[in-house]
């Protein structure tokens, strides 16, 4: 439907009115979802110009109307945790593993992380940016308009900046945002099995300066774990990070408590990932700091874990909680954001509100993007997803499903 | 790729040869999952006229020649267990549910499974039978090409039959195949509330007649538990349909260890469904009955059992293992049987070789079909799914991703 309506000069200009539908703004106050029925909005320069009941529309230029017949619309989503470029598959280490053999056979084997990245530093970047861009594929044909990927499958300076470059090529090709993490804290490289002081080093001292330098990263992240590195090495990257001020995020009290919750904090996160150990201290320290929880439930899954990330403390808090797929070949390989927020609620009893802000609103906050996106209100970007659906507590409700009718991005329908 | 060769007349005859394939057969005997390499399989008249090793290929008329280009054929996937009719849906209770609400609170609401009851007999055929084509299209998508479904949402005569003419339409319209069941007793209904054996008379001696003179059931199933029907109440229902001669099903020993596995083993049924509480002499009976059990992880998911299903004493035993979604709206909204084989993975450890034969050989014989579905060997139906994978173990590790290339079912290409 098109309609062009002449007007005085003086009166608003929209490109796109969107009418009959529902709009669950997601913004945190008044009623559940931030409903408006019978609603309208409005885009303008790929932002929101007008949202409201659609019996409050003021006059306006308007360039093209569409009606919904009576979906809902929601902020995209935004899938603010995954992994998204690796090399190879741990398909095989999955069924050992099932099969019977112990994490110490599988690794004997060459099965783990370093299988990942030895198939990751392997790839050609031609090979590794085909691979992610089918995943990325599945992200947004389920609604996702923003997606965070991050590094850490490289280990040394090359491979890093290899993932790195292949995730700014698929910022630049893609139709959808990617934000870049520089993960090189994610595991102790095999170069370094006795010396992991010595790989911090060479993340602060070369590796985070040259994904600096040639602007390839949003953020940094890092592993809190016996497995992986101590607070105490932690601190050093974030100290570098935030002297090149890269904000910073942290996979945090996944298999212990460690601590991570309250180091995060400590440096003013933009969030705190995992958390299943995180105990009271940790909580406050992240209420505090304003740092998202970023609970993961496929990893939760994968792993078989019994001990869930504490829920009703973080609520009482109020520290924001999102939810992300943690997409990754060894403990998350799930590429669905919907499914994840099926899991969430099988799993974790999050509500569907809490589900849906949490793939919305608070994984915004936790890319540091919350001032533009998650929500949606006038001025904000116009990344919206329109849903064939009775009420947005279904998109937390179904597996397998895929409700989406429309998703538009920046004002512009993909 | 197409190629036609004069053969002299005494020769095969086949309508189709692919070549260049990696065949996992899913034959019981032999190497995991049957697996043939570098394999070529022929179809004529709808079925495998001959399946080996390239290197073995016979002579013969082929009509047509197609490269798989290395990719894997496995049997079509099947569903064997499903409650795919219903109307309306559960996400109001479901939040309500994750918000706090009790059981009670939602019956009185008028929540629980007497609201699908309601919105099923409500709905016109029409539209029972658009919204089911929705599902059905979701497991094809997925390479399925044989799917159960049950009826159970009407629980009076004229609801009933309503079902299952919608599920005989579907098998009709649809390029797959549907296997009918009906579950009359698969709850009591609020106008026997306080006459369990009333509706049991009524299912006896007018549903189930009615529904088999008009041929609309392939097996009959029943739900035994202190909620639904006792052992006595089903072994009438199970003798009306043996008398019939038409098999029988039976949900057993979901939330208690009713006896369900052992009256189902009695009554040979071709499977026991669910089986969270089933012990030790119900395990026994099955394994002597031949009856398949059919796990279903979505259910499990969703109620948030913690009670596992007695995998290793089954594995102990011999029973086969069937896996299935259990689509419904109330305890198991899950549409991918892919997704179900991951669930089978992370929540009962089953091993990706036990997932793929749980949807093809074990579900066959869940279905009675085994004969001529679940496994690949000449002379069986060509029902065969293609797929974009290196191995086999692929299809239960990703959740969200579909690597299906193609589906051919009776030898077709859909």
């Amino acid at each position: 439907m098109l309609r062009s309506i002449a007007m005085p000069r003086d009166s608003k200009n929209w490109d796109l009115l969107l009418t009959d539908a529902n709009v669950a703004t997601m913004v945190e106050e008044g009623p559940a979802y931030g409903t408006i029925r019978d609603a309208a909005l409005a885009i303008s320069d790929g932002r929101i110009a007008w949202l409201g009941a659609a019996g409050e529309l003021p006059e306006a230029n308007i360039t093209q109307t569409r009606s919904l017949e009576g979906r809902w619309i929601t902020p995209a989503l935004i899938d603010c945790h995954t992994h998204l470029v690796f090399g190879g598959n741990r398909a095989q280490e999955f069924e050992q593993r099932l099969q019977g053999a112990s994490y110490e056979e599988i690794a004997r084997a060459g099965g783990g992380i370093m299988s990942t990245v030895n198939a990751t530093r392997a790839a050609s970047a031609e090979t590794l940016l085909k691979q992610t861009q089918a995943r990325l594929q599945l992200l947004r044909a389920e609604g996702c308009a923003t997606v965070e990927i991050k590094s850490g499958y490289g280990l040394n300076l090359d491979a890093e900046l290899k993932i790195l470059e292949v995730v700014r090529e698929l910022a630049r090709s893609a139709d959808i945002t990617i934000r870049s993490t520089f993960l090189g804290a994610h595991a102790i490289p095999i170069e370094f099995k006795n010396d992991s002081d010595g790989y911090i080093d060479l993340v602060c001292a070369e590796m985070l300066p040259a994904v600096h330098e040639r602007g390839l990263a949003d953020a940094v992240d890092a592993y809190c774990e016996s497995i992986a590195f101590s607070t105490e090495q932690i601190a050093r990257v974030f100290e570098t990070a935030q002297a090149r001020g890269l904000p910073v995020k942290l996979h945090a009290d996944q298999l212990s408590d460690g601590g991570g919750a309250a180091l995060a904090a400590e440096f003013s996160a933009l969030s705190a990932d995992h958390l299943e150990y995180t105990t009271g201290g940790g909580i406050d320290a992240l209420a505090n700091a304003g740092t998202v929880a970023v609970l993961l439930p496929g990893a939760f899954l994968t792993l078989g874990e019994t001990q869930l990330p504490p829920i009703e403390r973080l609520r009482d808090k109020g520290v924001p909680i999102a939810i992300a797929t943690d997409c990754n070949p060894g403990t998350s390989p799930v590429c669905s954001l919907r499914t994840t927020m099926s899991l969430a609620t099988s799993l974790f009893k999050l509500t569907p509100e809490e589900c849906l802000a949490g793939v919305t609103r608070n994984a915004a906050a936790a890319l540091g993007l919350d001032e533009d996106r998650g929500t949606l209100a006038t001025g904000k970007r116009a990344d919206l997803a329109v849903w064939d659906i009775d009420h947005p507590q279904v998109l937390s409700y179904w597996i397998g499903t895929n409700e989406l009718s429309e998703l538009y991005v920046g004002g512009q329908p993909l």
